[in-house]
């Protein structure tokens, strides 16, 4: 067989002959902004150019620091096709993150949306790799600003070339992209991207066993294009033809929808809360969506939220698991043929589940005496390997912690049955230990979620002076106004669970905290109330 | 990204954890055989301990002499997953030919249908490098014999160790199998294809875009595994969890029709005859079928016989093309989502077209100055590239004069329109060059059987004293007893065609003579009648 390299530039060269007529959208603050894939094929070219006369060389890192759009697409193809390594920021990140990340990758030029200049001039002394600031717009666009140098992107498209050639000897183990993912403690870890593993994780979107992603979608990410690649969307949108809707800056659940409506989106990607939102909305302006598959991942999503979806509005609701580190897509929860005969309750179950390994992935299920039977009781961690499975951190001590023996330990605490389901127990430092057993906190917190009173809930195991740690619920009420007793959300989690898995208290919160990418912030709650039972010792 | 091989071993793999329980099931002569995918995990695991027992190596070839059932599918498996090669063997090739390509491979072991033991007994002096001879079945199955030493396949998977254990360190870029393809002249020429070269073939099989493969479908192969992989979806169909469906020794058109019923049939791929041969049998015996992607390739379908499957039955007619150099799938005729609302003959036009690139793959068209523009009209012949693309012929010489710089020339010449779909005109060597100009003997046979008289039809360049060729039409008619004057059939074309393009005469068949995979044998004729218009030359 032909030794022709697995690239980015295979993705773009095929699409451009493929589907030059097919349309790309963005949502902008005075309506919506549109162009055919032709377009996008030249101006991904022309910023080729234009970085290779800033100076940027093969393997260099570029970051962008943006929303979803259509300039930020364009990034996404003209750095890996020029043989640089497209190095997306999450802007949600603090300052000093943000400058540990720009240095530690030493990326040489910042494609920046104009809305966020004020948080790169915060750190702009402390930048130390960073040659050009390129600023998305026309000149008119760029704000008064104290980087420099400033280059409008508009601007420099203009005077770029049309006809820069890509090289054409690329290897497809070299890098293509970088993201940066949250630690526990200390500073972001950063995930290095492949060429192959990129094309790999893009033809296993299109598999009609996992998403089926294909010319015939409009699809929408809405998962952050700084977040792990916005699920690798953009990628196998391109690849496969699909028409493309952007959300643009900061989209509130109102413009997602009408989006959703106006465009005929048939896919769309997000996080638990985003589709939350979309639900709430959706609920007060009914309206017709050919919306056919929701694609959510990021966290658990409650039973309540997939429920709604899939009974209300007949959409079906794609529960789907994976990480920064799998590029992402690990496991997707598509129903299996034999499934289809299920009752709607058992057929909810396995949608409500991670789902299956996606295929070109393996995996295990390890515990403290090593493998652990797939009988979907016992859990232990999830390891996986495969080619789109990262094998270390970028130039960082820690890697040894999460890449052992060649796999990927996950620090998810999963169970797996006999055809693979995978069920997300809890994260390995989210379980609550009370009296030398585990209690999930996320089973809990589904639980309470499927309350009609309850928007959202967590639940997190704080220190105890008997039980080691005991759970401490929290919940946001969907209306604020109308209380519900503590006791009878108590009540409610009785009739699910044994005595000792419930809560012994519950507080009421306005809003979860919630991480950069929108995942509940538990480590904050368990700081907060680490001594509510220490103190509260005397009287229980 | 983790360094993880692509490997057959990986599809074998990942369906015994995925699809224990998935049906594999064989028609055969008293009935049905029926098992599982955990029995065929198990007995595949077996045959590769039997192979290594009786000394098969790494990298070594093992051939098979077979139809389409079960024990080919362990074989297909189980070859490859020990590190050897799979070498499918045309049963219907001439024993000269046979003779030839298992001495060309130096096939070690050959595993055979009890069924075809004479063809390998009339050759089995000549054969130079076979060690044993596994006859599919039981003792009881294997007939009196001249070969030696030969063994019963069950009684040797009976005696084999269960827990055979694979090797773990295979290198993506080795051979896994071998396919070898008739050449105009001369002997076959050996196709050797990769573990990364299916890996991947597969995965295509699967996208969306192309054939979809899933784990809801019902595959049935009646394509031939001893031709192309049996275009590859014995290893897409075990990878994705399909039930799979084999038709046994010889299956008639009223079997296989039987077949697509009882089993429930979502899928089945056939060249046209064997498509048109069902048709006749499905217009006589309506009933009730699930099929709905009917694949076919092989050589391309004359519009007609689309139109009767897409307009009468409502199933979707899957066009496609490649060749046993490109694993094969190439490209394939899916509609696109912009021709969904076009009138009923227009998608028609897009059906019978080969259809679009499958997406990994790279396409040029060429002429002799070069590359000719996608207009959709002009026409050249078809290169080809890509990673399940061959580089070569094994061992063989002829390879420079098919591979050159980097791309396979396929030999068929096509046009190609603005969006990628490709249109088959002809061969290269089938095209009729009549008065300096280019006829394509393709488009008149399609346009002839489109006639409501006419069941097959061929047309070659026959040499001619003043045009250099002419076209001569070869016809079979649907009712012989009902003979239809050739006028009538001249005049039906002349509405379609310039009258240049006019076949000077019509032959009535009862047959037009096929290759040994179903392909018009064009040579033949036109060899038979080479003198046709020489010798005719002065009542001409």
């Amino acid at each position: 067989m032909m030794n022709t390299p697995l690239l980015i530039n295979h993705l773009f060269d095929y699409s451009m002959q493929a589907s030059p007529n097919k349309e790309i959208v963005t949502r902008t603050t005075s309506g919506s902004f549109r162009y055919t894939y032709a377009d996008f094929g030249r101006r991904t070219r022309q910023l080729s150019s234009a970085l290779a006369q800033l100076g940027v060389q093969r393997g260099e890192r570029v970051g962008t620091f943006a929303w979803n759009d259509h300039r930020h697409l364009e990034a996404y193809f003209a750095i890996p096709c020029m043989g640089a390594v497209l190095h997306t920021i999450n802007i949600r990140l603090f300052p000093d993150q943000i400058a540990y990340i720009i240095n530690h990758a030493e990326d040489r030029v910042l494609l920046v949306d104009p809305s966020l200049l004020p948080v790169l001039e915060s750190i702009r002394d402390r930048l130390t790799s960073v040659q050009a600031y390129v600023v998305f717009g026309e000149a008119a666009d760029v704000p008064e600003t104290t980087l420099s140098p400033v280059y409008a992107y508009e601007e420099l498209l203009r005077a770029a070339k049309l006809d820069f050639a890509y090289p054409t000897d690329l290897d497809e183990n070299a890098p293509m992209g970088m993201c940066y993912t949250s630690a526990t403690t200390g500073n972001p870890k950063g995930v290095v991207y492949t060429h192959r593993g990129i094309y790999l994780h893009s033809m296993a979107l299109g598999l009609a066993n996992t998403i089926g992603l294909s010319e015939a979608d409009t699809a929408m990410p809405i998962v952050p294009m700084f977040h792990a690649n916005a699920w690798g969307l953009p990628f196998a949108a391109v690849w496969f033809g699909a028409k493309i809707v952007f959300p643009g800056s900061a989209p509130t659940p109102s413009a997602l929808l009408d989006l959703m409506a106006d465009e005929g989106v048939t896919l769309a990607a997000g996080v638990p809360t985003v589709w939350l939102g979309i639900l709430r909305e959706l609920e007060q302006r009914p309206q017709p969506l050919k919306l056919s598959k929701a694609l959510c991942g990021g966290s658990a999503a409650p039973k309540a939220l997939i429920r709604a979806y899939e009974e209300k509005y007949g959409i079906t609701f794609m529960h789907a698991y994976g990480m920064t580190e799998t590029s992402p897509l690990a496991t997707v929860a598509r129903l299996k043929s034999r499934h289809m005969d299920l009752p709607f309750e058992q057929r909810l179950d396995f949608r409500s589940t991670q789902g299956y390994l996606v295929p070109g992935l393996e995996m295990r299920l390890v515990g403290d005496q090593g493998d652990i039977p797939w009988d979907g009781q016992q859990f232990g961690e999830l390891l996986l390997r495969g080619p789109w499975i990262a094998d270390s951190y970028y130039n960082d001590e820690r890697s040894k912690d999460t890449f052992v023996d060649g796999w990927l330990h996950t620090g998810d605490v999963v169970t797996i049955d006999s055809e693979g389901f995978v069920r997300l127990v809890d994260r390995t430092k989210d379980l609550v230990k009370s009296g030398g057993e585990w209690i999930s906190s996320v089973d809990l917190e589904n639980a309470l979620m499927a309350h009609p009173a309850v928007f959202e809930a967590a639940v997190v195991g704080v220190p105890h002076p008997k039980w080691h740690e005991r759970p401490l619920a929290f919940v946001v009420l969907k209306n604020a106004a109308q209380a519900t007793p503590k006791t009878e959300l108590l009540d409610f989690l009785r009739d699910r669970f044994s005595k000792w898995w419930i809560p012994d208290d519950v507080i009421f919160l306005s809003e979860v905290p919630k991480t950069s990418v929108g995942k509940f912030m538990k480590r904050t709650l368990r700081e907060q109330y680490r001594d509510y039972w220490m103190s509260a010792d005397e009287e229980s």
